[in-house]
């Protein structure tokens, strides 16, 4: 950049507060211009403003253009061109045809595609490149393309900070991370424009994390649904006759929720365990673990928060229990039975000692369970060190699954000894639950018990201070996917 | 900024580590001033050593100040100023007089006021335009003035980081824009000194935007309770003589909580299909909303959060009724009677199944209700991208609303049409309440059915892919006021 | 750095894209060197090249280095030493011996140690004065040692922005600030080296600030709980010979949670109180509190937060309690032994208001508990102003504080002139735990009364605008401790 030219800028960015004389100040104020005066191309231009950029508007109609942020110059669309170095395409796609016409003016400027598409795959190639081909003098980049409108005005609140580019030329994603860093944005490049589709589905993507372990909850919980509506209801009515289809509304539920809530939980942990045996069998951590098991690790956090979900609905349907029209009938039915019949029943101390520690334990149980849910929080997270982070995610995430399961448990008690709970020769849901918790549970103490020995082996691979993974410590979720929920 | 300034700040970095010799850097070191010792000043002036810059104190008494950053430079208020171009004032209002003395000192200086007051209106014009009037010749800027002395001793935390600033000339704020920057703030600028009082005004304010919400809420309260409070105790008192004035604190609760978090629920999703329908109608969404409507959009987050606080209070006051002593009385009262009269009560299989779908809807709308709460945490809801949020707000947020309502329709089942419970010629209050959901589920349901034909015309209007509003999915509460919790 | 060295990066830059000609840009292009290629070093390299450095790594068999990123090069540790002013160790101190040869290229270069040890103490000094020690020549930096490798890869979410540095030279730091910037890093300097040793523990630190309020709750927790077990079971057991031992389990948890819940409460206001007293009684707001105080009320957040944790435990035992079989029993019991007994129960209307009252006090009392827990998530105390967050805190808090009491008055109603209540001439419990908080209430309704006069010897002392202490306003927990949880 020439002393001219930055002269040049010097008496544009004066011109915004003419009655006041310039005080020299290092060349901040460069000129970019941004073609489309939509929501977004306004947007931009104000906020580009105020980081104490010159704006030039690129417009069809520059005599015609109106709500253009105060202090913008509004050209046509070559002029706008050739008086920046740096330009927004803040259009749709449909109308980059106007562009073709202006190949000399666009030689060798920058120009930052902003486009989004409707959905994904609308195109046969990413607007950027579509872009890139029709002006092939010109460097294109593609990025802020997640910004909205609103946030730009409103200036990015945190988690909005983080912008991603990318294109062919290093010099010109420099030029466009110097723009966003002024802007109060960190730009981070993702390389080559054949990203460029990549960040464009960015926006339009929905809860792609989410997905796998939605579809794991879907199906326990129809799996479970169904099982049980055969051995509770269908099973009454084939045998007794009876029709107890209302209780699918209630007591149903409440058994497919705590099901469907421990199975995941286990889900979350078990994964960490498997890892742990295999870099013992392997003698190493530093070999990647399977596809799988990766994908697999990566989705702990949504399995936890699901399984959250599922006991946070079992607390309430277990909480409404006594308000039932069914449980106070049943309660004054089974009164007068007792005073009818002339019985006395006898406080059993045991039934009362089982009785509250079962609940007792799923308290405390569904309370570490919202703990873990809290710090899962990003803010939580965020401000958590690793070792804290891990301490709560790992230490009181298998205490959580020890409680739950000892809930589940005590729940069950002696009832598998008697004949009668195999009706058509199925265990009821809860005991086919308590597999997997007793599993993960049953691992992770083979795990504890030899860590001691296992460091020293440690000892001999070198630089492992930072490793998130350290295998005596299975994460119950981890940090790496906090950025997507 | 010549040459011989430039190492004049290099002597004066160098100086805080005598013993190390001096490593050529960029010019990093400038120098800047602070006037004012206090909690404020002392915090600025730390901050401002750790970024790197050097730091001359003004004073009084400038050999009597104590408790001074270490490697800060104190003197008299003169020589203080005219070792730097950039000067914070952080004195109060009433002190700025000594200030006019130092006219000449200040001459073209960049002044920076951080001063707040203790409440709005305290003087005729804001700090910095009397600041101005006091010192002409120099630049004021406003700002920094949301910061703590705490928050600039600890380093900024994330949503600490946006300031705004403001001031009649560029060059002034481009500096002190650059000092924000080095600091770890990221700094806004909002226009000329006018702007101050806003500024300044901004660390005073409370809950401005729940203020509307919070009024809708006591305002529905109130009337309900008023309402609900004749029709069951009064009318009980003067057509019975009975006194069932205990049910206040908890029958009475119970009723109003649902019923206004119902209504609130209803008032959050309103606004958002009558922009829809307005836009239908008018044929274009690329015209403003009336004011009241935009305004009333813009509070949707706080109406619906307030709803969740109302529905939290109702699930709670449902939990404990089976623990009441009036509930307990009764239900040995029934089963005393039961026996007595020698009745026999038959199972209703209907009511069962009524009474459960009732108390199974609630939870699963409670949980739905809660998920929005969750998302809308600051920090949930900046990590999802546009389309998830939208999904949970609006897809999801229908379905609470619609869950809610069907739940209420089933509490009343066909009471409506006993002449019993309309007493004084009154409707219950939970019919009262499900006129507006009705309504907005009607309407909503009647914009879901055009919606593929409409967007169509959608075609013909350039450039929308980054509008925040999609008619077809007007949103729950919008992330436009995010920053606002 | 001369023009010879500018242009030679530009080649380097360049260099990664050579399908493309260089476009002059400012010299953001340099050269780092990164030592060691493990997992932290790979994703720093990577990192950096994404910001736009030119990145060397440096290793010890240069052509057998597998997994590096693309565009880095690869070179032995006294080559790519030369090659830049700025290096990161990304090596275990146990390894750092072989930087001792290197004594000669390392001479005047940056090192910047970001090793972490596996627990405090492992070392008798910092791993950055060591590696000063053996490399005398160089300027060592001490920071980035909070990232993980994966928040490097991923981009660093919001609160992991910020990182600490210190070290000797000003010159060094600033160049690591430099850089930090350019990766979206906000770097605070700590000082000089000799903080190392507090940089390096910073990861290994396991919630610091919970620890006194975490040991103040176990110690309530266990003292309450063997005195209720002796004045409940062993007392009914000594002296009616009755084993009750299996209300340890659900009432005996449930009388141990609200007490320490209201205690943890009480005491998180009463430092406010004692230091707005204090204040008062010297007659300034200006002097620092004692120590033991400051500490106290650095963690009022804490208390706050698992008293809310034991409210919420409170709030769930209580909610079960329907389900119980003991309760369950004793309501057939009830019921029986009227119709044998042939009693009629009188309906209690005070005893009706008593009870519902204590419930709904209870209810908005943990309401409002809930709320004060949600305000101080980091990022929603973030987004609210000073003012609305003392309100919350103070206001909301001291409200939460009445209410909760008020609760507890109205559960012990009469109680306390019965002589069969002091069971071997002790208490109950919850009368204990009503002891602080009315106090505190006191103190606080004391200082409300006389707010206006004082505020006027306000006015005499200068400069308190931005003090977060006011003394009229003590607050419940304050934002001093957010970055902190």
């Amino acid at each position: 950049m020439t002393g001219q030219e930055r002269s040049e800028e010097k008496s544009e960015c004066v011109s915004l507060s003419p009655m006041r004389e310039a005080v020299p100040t290092p060349s901040k104020c460069e000129r970019v211009c941004v073609f489309g005066t939509g929501d977004l191309g306004r947007s931009l231009g104000l906020r580009l403003l105020q980081a104490g950029y010159g704006v030039v508007f690129g417009s069809r109609r520059p005599h015609s253009s109106s709500f253009l942020p105060h202090g913008a110059q509004v050209l046509g669309h070559a002029a706008a061109a050739q008086s920046a170095h740096l330009i927004f395409i803040a259009v749709q796609r449909e109308h980059y045809d106007f562009l073709v016409p202006l190949a000399n003016q666009l030689k060798g400027k920058v120009l930052v595609d902003l486009s989004n598409n409707q959905r994904k795959n609308q195109y046969p190639e990413a607007n950027a490149e579509y872009l890139q081909s029709l002006v092939t003098g010109a460097e294109v980049v593609k990025g802020f393309n997640t910004l909205s409108a609103w946030s730009l005005q409103n200036g990015p609140s945190d988690a909005n900070r983080q912008v991603y580019i990318c294109g062919e030329s290093v010099e010109a994603k420099q030029a466009v991370i110097a723009v966003a860093t002024k802007l109060g944005l960190s730009a981070l490049d993702r390389g080559f424009l054949s990203v460029a589709r990549e960040l464009e589905d960015f926006p339009l993507q929905l809860f792609p994390q989410w997905r796998l372990p939605l579809r794991i909850a879907i199906g326990l919980s129809a799996a479970f649904f169904f099982y049980l509506l055969i051995r509770d209801i269908i099973y009454a009515y084939v045998t007794q006759g009876k029709d107890i289809s209302f209780r699918i509304m209630v007591s149903l539920a409440n058994k497919v929720c705590p099901i469907v809530s421990l199975i995941m939980l286990s889900l979350c942990y078990l994964p960490g365990v498997l890892a742990s045996f295999l870099q013992l069998y392997r003698g190493t951590k530093y070999r990647r673990f399977p596809d799988w098991l990766d994908r697999w690790m990566l989705c702990r956090k949504q399995l936890g928060l699901l399984a959250l979900g599922f006991a946070f609905l079992h607390v309430l349907y277990t909480l409404i229990i006594p308000i039932r029209y069914y449980v106070r009938f049943k309660s004054t039915e089974r009164t007068v039975s007792v005073i009818r019949e002339n019985r006395t029943s006898e406080f059993d101390t045991m039934t009362a000692w089982r009785s509250d520690s079962y609940l007792s334990l799923g308290i405390l149980g569904f309370g570490l369970y919202v703990l873990l849910g809290i710090t899962s929080l990003p803010s939580v997270s965020n401000a958590l060190s690793w070792r804290e982070f891990s301490f709560v995610q790992s230490k009181l995430g298998h205490l959580t699954l020890l409680l739950c399961t000892a809930h589940t448990y005590l729940y069950g008690w002696n009832r598998f000894l008697s004949s009668s709970t195999y009706k058509w020769y199925t265990p009821p849901g809860y005991m086919l639950c308590l597999v997997l918790p007793s599993v993960v549970l049953l691992l992770k103490l083979l795990l504890i018990t030899p860590c001691r020995t296992h460091t020293d082996t440690h000892k001999i691979t070198p630089s492992v201070g930072w490793l998130p993974f350290n295998h005596c410590l299975p994460c119950f979720w981890d940090k790496r996917n906090n950025n997507n929920i």
